[in-house]
């Protein structure tokens, strides 16, 4: 499908410069800008491409000013990126689900799957399991007994699910997500045994949830691990027993909570960060790549970073007089032989 | 099934405080505590909400001394998480195991299975494969040949074992768990080009070992990369080729142990901590999360951190300055300021 | 089968030292080393070992100079490690690759499948995949619609690779791996919610790739994730969306790229790094395991370490002066003391 700058401005509420009627079938990266598609500015760190893209249409955030003629035509919207968002769902909106259950795949007598469903082959779903509306499940993906699962629910191939464990609508679980494993409890005996202390608890995940591939969610070893509402989670994530991630919180890719920490909401936790066992973390809390957090953060807000992690700011100026301590430390040494000079000389001069 | 807190006592062997024919039917954690539950206070963090759970019966250890009222019956117990665990475990016992094998699995004529088994559907049984008695394997598990398998094993949903592997009795694997997976050696030949060396050993895990989700295990190169008895892996850890885990020794999620190491029996190492190669670890090694250990440790029971990991306590120490750096930099500035203001001073004097 | 240490050395192109009609039949490590086999002696580490193994043939380097008499016959090459590679592939291919479709893997009828290929069951192949000559795909494996795959290529079990995503001659991927699952990006909205920016683009893999168990290439948002000729990645690795690595780079376990970050070719990163990103990273840079890069490396050879990172030699340098901290720190206090001290004695004799 082809559309006009005039049309998707009109779409996004943007404001044209340049030709309105110039048509766009596909988008692109504005490093690689191709005729006929349609681009878009938003970090920076790009704006050198901007001048070169062979893009027909740019989107542009409302301020940006240009250095040099630009050939395409300029779509100025408050946000570039959220425009684009807007504009990639339109186009796949445009894709039309597929729907139909395979016959090869196992879906137990008790289970009930709403309507408008997708079942690849080699889909298992157990007994008594409940799947709403609009469901799309893919090949290999495994669903035990008792999991209660909402509308609109992609989970792709390869996921597993834990019997007992709930989704809500609209969630995502990537490929290879596990869902509902034990937690990692147990108890040393006195002859360095460990004895397993059942998980018997579960894990419920509400509306809106995106898990990315390979990410790890335990179940609870009483009670529930809980994931709410707008959570989004990057790939190779762990996320340990009776851990609970507040309302539109987002982790990056390889972070680790560890058991019964509590994440508050709107949190934005990095790539590969850790968080100790049994923490509360204040809402809005930012937590920088590859920190430790060993306690809890009690002021919303918060900008961390470090192993252990300290302030931002406290661990950046750190960082700036860690890089040269050799010089320091020499120079601290070279005090030192200084104040000893002077010692000796004011000691020789008082035993002159 | 309901118990009194006097047939719960009997069976942990605790001293009962308050109306011992109080009744209980589910579990509960202690700040949620439900009536009709039974609870325990294990961690101190958690003393607070004893006061007012409305748990019925909550376990306590024997030293532990309320500051208010207690509603609940309390029974005392040397360990209140290890009598937790024997309950658990109790109630878990209750839940007869599934028997029967999938006509939907796919077991090659070659494999022997032994009595007792679950199968479930598009599991995958290779040639020559031999599993042992009261076998569990969830659906999409893939077990390629030559593989044995000892008894009373659980192998979850979408779990991987390369051929030639050998798994102990009682082990568990949970979910998406790869077992024998190539391991990564490469030789590069002076163009920059990686030839594979090809990984023709295999993985022995020995008896009662757990492994969570997503964890890989790498084959070895030659002979075996070796799990001993007792170990319990945690989600996403990296095993590489060639290393040995002593028995009972625990490791915490999305730790990796790089090619070659032995870790002694007894460690512990916590969560996102990263070993290097060939290194060999004494018993009774304690590696805090995020460690880096470059080297071997040959002293049994010393407790590491940092990158570079030293002496727990010299991290902790070292972490304390390293917060304040810029303020000791500043100092030492001020200092040489002053020392030569001093020699100035002394030196006019000399002038004078 | 059995060689003679003289049919081996012709082979590799080895001088024999010892009887070169002893003969072997297998491979073993050297600390193991069993009569009737072949081993190798290449890291240092291990050379204590070579005086008494039992291996009948042993593989060094021609400047090893041993320092005892050796039982074994030993034979003299360039590099032992590619010489016992190159014996062990010859191992390998001895051993026939099974071919054959099973009935109980679901091909789509628009998919196109080469010659030669072994197809497990429960693979699933989508409508409109071509799949080149010589495949092994093992069971469980997932390949989504419109994917293409060279030939000669190895699909471990549970693989899922979603639909558009190109795959070149020569490749492994091992267990678990997931490419082309969605990048994570979301564009947050005014009130903390986060709506999903469709990730439209695809993941190309170029020939003679391997990729470890587990590992996650996310697909791009626009145009491609793109793995280059020749790079071998660990396992449980983590691949933005967007990212680009150069070629016969090698990435070790756990490490993370994020999103749109170019590496360069010939680049050895180790286990648990970290990549931010927007990064380019100039070609044959050595990144020190668990080192957290925060910039862009503009020339091409650098080697670095730490959190951030920083040059390897400045790093362990500082690192050093890091371990003795508190020492330092008390080492200022008392120079500050000291001229105090002096300051008083002068302003006391001034006064004088």
């Amino acid at each position: 499908m082809e559309f006009t700058a005039r049309q998707i401005a009109d779409y996004i509420n943007g404001d044209i410069e340049g030709n309105p009627e110039v048509k766009v079938s596909s988008f692109s990266k504005i490093e690689e800008g191709k005729p006929g598609s349609l681009s878009f500015l938003s970090n920076p760190k790009y704006s050198k491409y901007i001048y070169e893209s062979n893009a027909d249409i740019i989107l542009i955030n409302k301020d940006f000013v240009p250095e040099f003629p630009v050939k395409a035509t300029l779509i100025r919207v408050e946000n570039a990126y959220e425009s684009l968002a807007k504009l990639l769902t339109l186009a796949e909106q445009a894709n039309q689900r597929k729907t139909g259950i395979s016959l090869q795949a196992f879906i137990s007598e008790t289970a009930e799957i709403g309507q408008g469903a997708y079942i690849e082959p080699f889909v298992y779903i157990g007994e008594n399991v409940s799947i709403g509306e609009n469901a799309s499940i893919y090949s290999s993906a495994s669903i035990a007994e008792n999991v209660k699962i909402g509308d609109n629910v992609t989970i792709y191939a390869g996921v597993k699910i834990y019997k007992d464990c709930f989704i809500g609508n609209n969630c995502t679980l990537h490929a290879g997500v596990v869902v509902g494993s034990d937690g990692f409890g147990f108890a040393s005996s006195s002859d360095g045994i460990y004895n397993k202390i059942p998980q018997t608890g579960n894990v419920v995940i509400e509306d809106n949830v995106e898990i990315g591939a390979n990410t790890t969610v335990d179940r609870a070893t009483l009670g529930s691990t809980i994931i709410r509402k707008g959570v989004k989670i990057d790939n190779l994530v762990q996320i340990a027993h009776n851990v609970e991630i507040g309302e539109n919180t987002v982790i990056a890719a390889q972070t680790g909570i560890s058991g019964s920490t509590k994440v508050g909401k709107n949190c934005i936790i990095a790539g590969q960060a850790g968080l100790a066992g049994h923490l509360h973390i204040a809402d809005k809390t930012i937590i920088a790549a590859q920190s430790g957090i060993p306690n809890s953060v009690k002021n919303s807000g918060e900008i961390l970073m470090g192993y252990p992690a300290i302030a931002l700011r406290d661990f950046q100026r750190s960082s700036i007089v860690f890089k040269k301590l050799p010089d320091l430390q020499k120079l601290v040494y070279e005090l030192k032989r200084q104040i000893n000079e002077q010692k000796d000389l004011s000691q020789n001069k008082n035993n002159e």
